[in-house]
């Protein structure tokens, strides 16, 4: 069995802590680890080290490695380019189906939060169990906790095993829905949140990509040969140009009649935005909150604050959050988070490129 | 003559920025040199370098003449506690009366802002060659801007010299109004903000402090014959604690009949608070503005800045001013500056004593 760690993600809602060099999956958002590390010690009692494989970016490659160790660098595979899950995915099967084409993938994102980790490992174990029980790509469904907009939805048909954690057939993949929908959704207890998290054997996976994604199969065969070898990063550099832009659930999944979902209810978060961090950091009486360092608040609620362990004080004011890194400083109400892009844009239109 | 520079403050409301090590006319509010190393610059017209005393506080002594190479050492003269401007100006008088009885003292607060250089010069020439024509104290009224409730009024007798810099006999002197009655004294086009800027003769200072203040008086003469010498230090520390606490204002100047007043009106500001900077640093079409560094504003307007050269991102927030230091971060809506006090109290309370 091998954890593959997709850690592709170069997110910018993290702005100014988040940087191109140094996307979220590398910030140490909760606690003195980053959510990368967190991630891989996670999934210590499922895979030792020595069985963990991580997707990332070339440019992220070093800082990777350099914070993991323990994993053998040559288990640190660089995309020279992105490509969507479908591609890395696919390469990580291809990777791990060189040493044993019937191991089990566990596929989990870099960059989420789990709290209850002895129920996300009963449930991971659930899920390599069904995987290996038959020819299944399976998917961890999340049981939703409000009428989230911003995830995709699995429906869940007949259920297989009753005892939690519930394996059940899937009966449709949903896109994001309207607020509407999501409510129909959460009141239905039969939607669940799309997580990213997976497992298959990765010759199963490796199959559905060959009847669904024939170009990428191609591409992976092409691979293949120098996959774990010093000809690996110019074997990728020449192939993974050319390979499809799809996300594994869209191109494979949802075509997929082999599909199990396993429902998950461990604490998760993706950490979407600043103000994730709400219930993420230790809040005051008032619901001001701090990565680190101490909060001193007057006539003050609801903030957030991450300012690298300085004490802080607040008079006067709700609702805000406020970063601060060695070169820069944000501040924004925090029902603006999700626009931070905004302020992306902005450096990139200002030219001011050493911020990005 | 010489320029008294009274650098006694230990001014809270610049915190974080301001310290109990580090008060505000050590900062470098405006530009790259502190509003003390300004207020001597200033003076260099009138008075060299070795005719400038500096009134401090004993624990800022040190870093006060860091600040100052040019001017001798032994003409920082350090109060051991303090006692108000009394004690500070009658020291001062004493300390040049024992070089020369009829020197003119020019005296100015180390942590006021003048931004018409020229006319400030202009307007002292005025005053001293006023203090030197006579018995006279005199004292700077500045042309008021807006009723101001903060400042105390000097009411503007008869006009002894027209041309301006015009020189006044004093009717009254006035506490700080309510807004009602500073808007009467801004209609009457008499009164004059008190400044705080005096210029007199030396023995001109004593004879008055002899004769309104006569406990004060019989302290400084005790000292005398220590002052300029290595015994000052000793001989402050015995006699300081015994000088009254009252201001030169209260205690003389509003007591005696040989006040004139120079009506001053070149830029000047006593730079408050925090919201005071607004004016004093370069704003942006949308009114925000930053000491160092620079500010990317999305829908943000009218807010101050001081993070330390960072790169400052606001979206969405209005009217705050947020200061950030190597060890502490302020955020507080602009019309509550004058309460960053609370935040000392605050941290009084808590014992967070390594951030006052």
């Amino acid at each position: 069995m091998y954890s593959v760690v997709m850690a592709g993600g170069s997110g910018t809602r993290f702005w100014p802590a988040s940087r191109e060099a140094r996307p979220k999956q590398l910030l140490a958002l909760t606690g003195s680890r980053s959510l990368l590390q967190q991630t891989v010690a996670r999934m210590a009692p499922l895979t030792p080290a020595e069985k963990v494989l991580v997707v990332t970016g070339a440019s992220h490659a070093a800082a990777v490695a350099g914070q993991l160790p323990q994993v053998p660098a040559e288990q640190v595979v660089a995309e020279p380019l992105a490509r969507n899950t479908a591609a890395a995915a696919g390469l990580a099967a291809a990777w791990v189906a060189k040493k044993d084409p019937a191991a089990v993938c566990l596929v989990l994102p870099a960059d989420h939060l789990i709290t209850d980790e002895p129920l996300f490992i009963e449930t991971l174990r659930r899920a390599a169990e069904t995987a290996r029980s038959g020819d299944f790509l399976v998917t961890l469904g999340l049981t939703p906790r409000y009428p989230a907009t911003g995830f995709g939805y699995i429906e869940a048909g007949e259920t297989l095993r009753p005892e939690p954690p519930q394996v059940c057939k899937v009966k449709a993949f949903h896109e994001k829905p309207d607020l509407a929908v999501a409510k129909e959704y959460l009141a239905s207890g039969r939607h669940l949140w799309n997580s990213g998290m997976f497992a298959w054997r990765a010759e199963v996976l490796l199959a559905e990509i060959q009847r669904f994604l024939p170009e990428l199969a191609a591409g992976l065969q092409e691979l293949a040969p120098d996959l774990g070898t010093p000809r690996q990063a110019r074997a990728l550099a020449r192939v993974y140009p050319q390979l499809p832009k799809i996300s594994v659930d869209n191109g494979v999944l949802e075509k997929s009649a082999a599909i199990r979902v396993v429902k998950a209810d461990f604490g998760w978060s993706d950490v979407g935005s600043w103000d994730a961090m709400a219930e993420l950091w230790q809040e005051d009486h008032l619901g001001n909150a701090c990565q680190e360092g101490r909060i001193l608040a007057i006539e003050a609620k609801g903030n957030l604050v991450a300012a690298g362990g300085r004490l802080t004080a607040l008079l006067g004011v709700d609702n805000l959050v406020a970063v601060v890194t060695e070169d820069a400083l944000l501040i924004l109400p925090r029902e603006r988070c999700q626009d931070v892009r905004q302020v992306i844009d902005r450096l990139k239109r200002d030219g001011l490129d050493e911020y990005l």
